[in-house]
């Protein structure tokens, strides 16, 4: 049998600035226009995003000389699905874009995971850059290049680590969101404060109760803090081997309650419901003391979220999804514990009896 | 305006063996028992395949201990679209495969194309390995890590650079291959022969001569020689910006004819003809000896594929493909030509009047 090496090896550099202030538009087309990597760039938005934002972005850019193209998706998480990557590749193909175009995702999640998926593939592989138009967005999905889109059988069945070449996060952006879509980027928030900053999370709590939570200052150190956090977890483990699950603090209950509720709830909603239970189970397994529970359900309640089950999802519904979670991951349902504020951890493992003991207590 | 880097520079390794023998599946199943990088395997082929190999092959794996599961699909380049993408996630996913499941393309080049697009977005990316079972797949696209689907208006449209973790070339496979999908993949190697070695356009010629061209000893060293000569190219330029491109001889005119021939001439036989029209061109241009451009057409002739575009194919559709492929490509044509026997380079800009030219003395 004869043997031939492909060598592969190199060095890689995927490292990438986040911008974050406020009125950064035209500096932001600066940037671009520097950058050497692209020689023409195509906005990706949805028609929500486009009728706030486009013509302000566009004039802004062009003010500096980038001239750009979009293309607009509908909004809403149905659109992250293949057929819209599938749609904007023929888009951006009917526009001339090839290797050389950079795409920018303009808005929420949605819109960045499609974009980040898109270039990831789109002629195997065109730089992309991510203007967060969402708290959301802003302290979480914009980082660390998980890109995807959902299948009927499964959320990001489909996607990609690829990394943005540039993140800016221009806070103006925030100041059209409606309460409730602001709130949803709290909750991640207030996650990144359990899981590695008490300190944050007291500063939320505060700021909460002063009725200072949309002030720019406030918002500004909150998604720097944010960035910081999300940033050095993602940095030590970009494919998703380990340490980047504590991430998931709250999301696996909160996802099973998310879908149990009809997506009625949203993600923030449902999250929030979800780190309830996990310093719950926490508590109850790991010994986190019982004042830190009530720091975290505290600063949930103080920023206008519930952290109970509502009446109309029932425990039995929550099992059934977490168990149906469990088989996809290969038979572990990872939840995410914390033995003390800003000390998380994955347990693979909680007994059925002691989860639903635990979602009956969190009715009330 | 702060700025936060997230830092990720590294070194990667992403090297491969290429194992080349007759009767190796028991190795294989060895090679891949032993690697620990998945603890489970599932076979990816389409139905013809299915019937001549699966079985044996499956038998060969189970004496080394390695069970697998399969998944089949439909044959041919019409299967190379999203849709099959989908479709084999969606059935990974009721397997169970998880990010520890490895994937095995057990076909020619359309099953190692989308199993390896699969591979590289199924939950962000999951390993695979390559079994070509056609003389295209084992000397060309089994090596190199393109991956992708094609769409109405594209050809790999969609796609990624996502190398295999190994490739095993299993010479008994290409006993099954009828006569003309042999010769496709023997268009290939004389390709190799053309850019890179005249000693291998040379031994070619003679085997054919001999009629030696299926002997197990020829094929072997054409198939090695092939590897060596791709994967030298591909250490160089593994993202396509430039080398890489000389792979492409004869398939710039060589795709267009196939197109327009509505398909009824296949891969090889296209890009037989192109290679004759590029060594046309290159005795025209770049002054490649007359008995060079000789040579490369009596070795197309002489293992049976003719070196001329026949009659129903038209110069003016020809072209009209070329000029649509020129816009897609940024407004570039990428001749690949040779100043002499070894020696290729990318040409970007031929002038209508000599391609139009070329063509009509290249119909007899």
């Amino acid at each position: 049998m004869k043997r031939i090496e492909v060598g592969l090896r190199r060095n890689i550099d995927d490292s990438y600035q986040v911008y974050i202030g406020e009125g950064i538009l035209e500096r932001v087309g600066m940037v671009l226009g520097a950058d050497g990597s692209a020689d023409r760039h195509v906005i990706i938005t949805d028609s929500n995003v486009e009728e706030l934002h486009k013509k302000r972005v566009q004039e802004a850019f062009e003010k500096t000389g980038l001239r750009t193209d979009c293309i607009t998706i509908a909004p809403g998480e149905n659109a992250k699905e293949i057929s819209t990557v599938v749609d904007l590749a023929e888009k951006l193909l009917s526009l001339g874009a090839d290797r050389k175009t950079m795409v920018i995702a303009l808005g929420g999640g949605v819109v960045g995971d499609l974009t980040g998926f898109t270039a990831s593939i789109y002629m195997r592989g065109i730089p992309f850059v991510i203007m967060p138009t969402t708290l959301l967005a802003a302290v979480d999905s914009s980082i660390g290049g998980k890109t995807g889109v959902d299948a009927a059988s499964g959320k990001n069945m489909l996607g990609t680590f690829y990394q943005p070449k540039k993140v800016f996060i221009d806070l103006d952006f925030l100041e059209t969101l409606p309460d409730a879509v602001f709130r949803s980027g709290l909750a991640e928030a207030i996650k990144y404060g359990a899981i590695e900053s008490p300190e944050m999370l007291d500063r939320i709590k505060k700021a909460a109760e002063k009725g200072a939570l949309r002030k720019i200052g406030f918002l500004k150190r909150l998604v720097a803090e944010s960035c910081m956090i999300k940033k050095r977890i993602v940095e030590l483990d970009e494919h998703d081997y380990g340490l980047r699950r504590i991430l998931n603090f709250g999301h696996t209950t909160g996802h099973a309650i998310e879908a149990a509720s009809g997506y009625l709830l949203s993600h923030g909603e449902s999250i929030a419901i979800g780190m309830a239970i996990a310093a719950r189970l926490s508590e109850k397994l790991h010994g986190l003391p019982a004042t830190s529970r009530k720091m975290i359900t505290e600063t949930i309640n103080a920023v206008g979220l519930s952290d109970v089950i509502p009446p109309t999802v029932g425990a039995e519904d929550i099992i059934a999804r977490l168990s149906m979670d469990k088989k996809k991951e290969g038979g572990k349902t990872n939840f995410v514990m914390l033995r003390r504020l800003g000390e998380a951890f994955v347990n693979g493992g909680i007994q059925e009896e002691i989860l639903r003991e635990t979602l009956e207590e969190s009715r009330t």
